[in-house]
């Protein structure tokens, strides 16, 4: 495996003093900018580009598919369709991002992508009631606890969940306008919640764009592993953003936004057809599965 | 100044482990690349922009920002407007491409960025002819010769010349469709070539959109060096790209697309209305400039 870029060819001594000038110009441009963080992080990008175009000796001709392949993202890109999300994605960027934003504390939960499909005012649900809707799917009981990284229960604290349905699609992705696969719930005193959702199953992201054509060309695939996805917040806490995954998904090594942590794969345990359901709702002969999954909030950073 | 990006701020080992394990996992995806050299650009390019985010520590916050500003470019960006290649050209990323891509071969001509202002098929005018259309601006001579590394002439030589008027816009920039300040011509049988053009003067890249807020949060100038664009070709010669710009312009150390190289830099010396023109062109009382720039082309790369 090639964990480096590789070494750049050997070029003339004059010609990397020209190359390595230009990048001191440009760095020295962004000399006078007011704002400290601004200059640190623009700084830190033309570092980066330059050494990435010198690395490999650009082509102007890869230069111009690069200029083509942003152009194409941004006119791809709409309310309902985000390109730069799913190219940032695809390169472990927001994962990246993720990691250095969410450094690990103690025993808390870890996060994960937040992905492009979280919507703004889902319907709440009660404890123990169902996120479908009209979602197509096998049910599956999810439950678990709110904990501060001392143990303490989280009374209260508010739940996102969101999920594809079995054909592999948010509602969101539907050209009509339903609301289907998502809620928020609210634990109880002890910290305690319970939900119906759907048995994830695994799925492309969308494909039929220039991210999609990049995968192609370069080999990959585009199906993200199995997940459902969560976000927990609560007052002094810091909000977590994350999925549990399936164990013995055979995606699990290879999600294509490498969200993967082993922290967070969990057994969805298959419940034959006529398995009592823990609230005693009727599934009419239908095979369900049930997970557990222990949510630690970390403190909010201050 | 500050050369490079600056420190991480320290983090723990098991932290830094968890960092580059993602780093290695998303370049492992690329490992089965069937084109060995997209393999080793999308490698190169993730291998610089893990760093970029590691480096500074991004947040989530920065990065919603930047996708953001990816967006807002693609949106703005169509047919006559191009945004991601201003900002490719304000981060000195094409420059560099450019710098790359033409490493000095003896005493060739230097090259620098091409702009988002060319286009095909402008007018075919005569040696001597004039090239402003209705362009308004100071008349100016313009006079010099092909020649090869070795000294020979290049007769025929096909010669692509295009500038902004005096109040610093391309045709292409006006709402009809003027084609004015661009022709072509073709050097003569010992490789002479003159023309008239517009004396350059200094205008801003456009910047009214994500780019020029970037520069304006920066404290960065949006103005380019005043100069006048050539592209030269010829059978069995490298393309040429370059400009030239003009002696004593203040803003030749600030050009904020970093183009100017000192050997482009040349005396367009002032004419004071009456001077006699080169081909005894009536200018009505109007002062004129004239320069000289002697082309050395480069053989093509085998």
């Amino acid at each position: 495996m090639t964990e480096t870029a590789g070494t750049a060819p050997s070029i003339s001594a004059e010609q990397a003093t020209v190359e390595a000038e230009l990048t001191r110009n440009v760095l020295r441009s962004f000399e006078d900018c007011p704002d400290p963080r601004l200059k640190q992080v623009m700084q830190a990008l033309v570092q980066n580009l330059h050494a990435f175009i010198r690395d490999v000796r650009l082509t102007e001709a890869e230069w111009n598919r690069a200029i083509d392949f942003l152009t194409a993202a941004g006119h791809i890109t709409d309310d309902k369709r985000q390109e730069f999300i799913l190219l940032s994605d695809v390169l472990g960027a927001s994962m990246q991002t993720i990691n250095v934003s969410n450094e690990a504390y103690k025993n808390a939960t870890e996060a994960t992508v937040f992905g492009p499909f979280f919507v703004d005012d889902a319907p709440q649900i009660p404890i123990g009631g169902d996120i479908a809707g009209d979602a197509a799917g096998q049910p599956c009981w999810v439950e678990g606890t709110v904990k501060d990284t001392d143990g303490n229960p989280v009374p209260g604290a508010r739940i996102e969940v969101w999920e594809a349905d079995e054909d592999g699609f948010y509602d969101v992705q539907y050209a009509d306008s339903r609301v289907a696969g998502r809620a928020h719930l609210f634990a109880d005193q002890d910290g305690n919640y319970s939900f119906w959702g759907l048995t994830p199953t695994p799925y492309p992201i969308p494909h039929d764009g220039p991210v999609g054509k990049m995968l192609e060309a370069t080999g990959r695939s585009p199906m993200r592993a199995s997940h459902l996805h969560f976000m927990v917040a609560a007052p002094g806490k810091r909000t977590l953003v994350t999925h549990i995954f399936v164990t013995g998904d055979n995606l699990l090594t290879c999600d294509t936004v490498f969200g993967v942590k082993q922290s967070l794969i969990k057994d969805f345990v298959e419940q034959p057809a006529g398995t009592p359901t823990p609230d005693g709702r009727g599934l009419d002969g239908q095979n369900w599965s049930r997970t557990r999954f222990d949510i630690v909030l970390a403190p909010e950073i201050p």
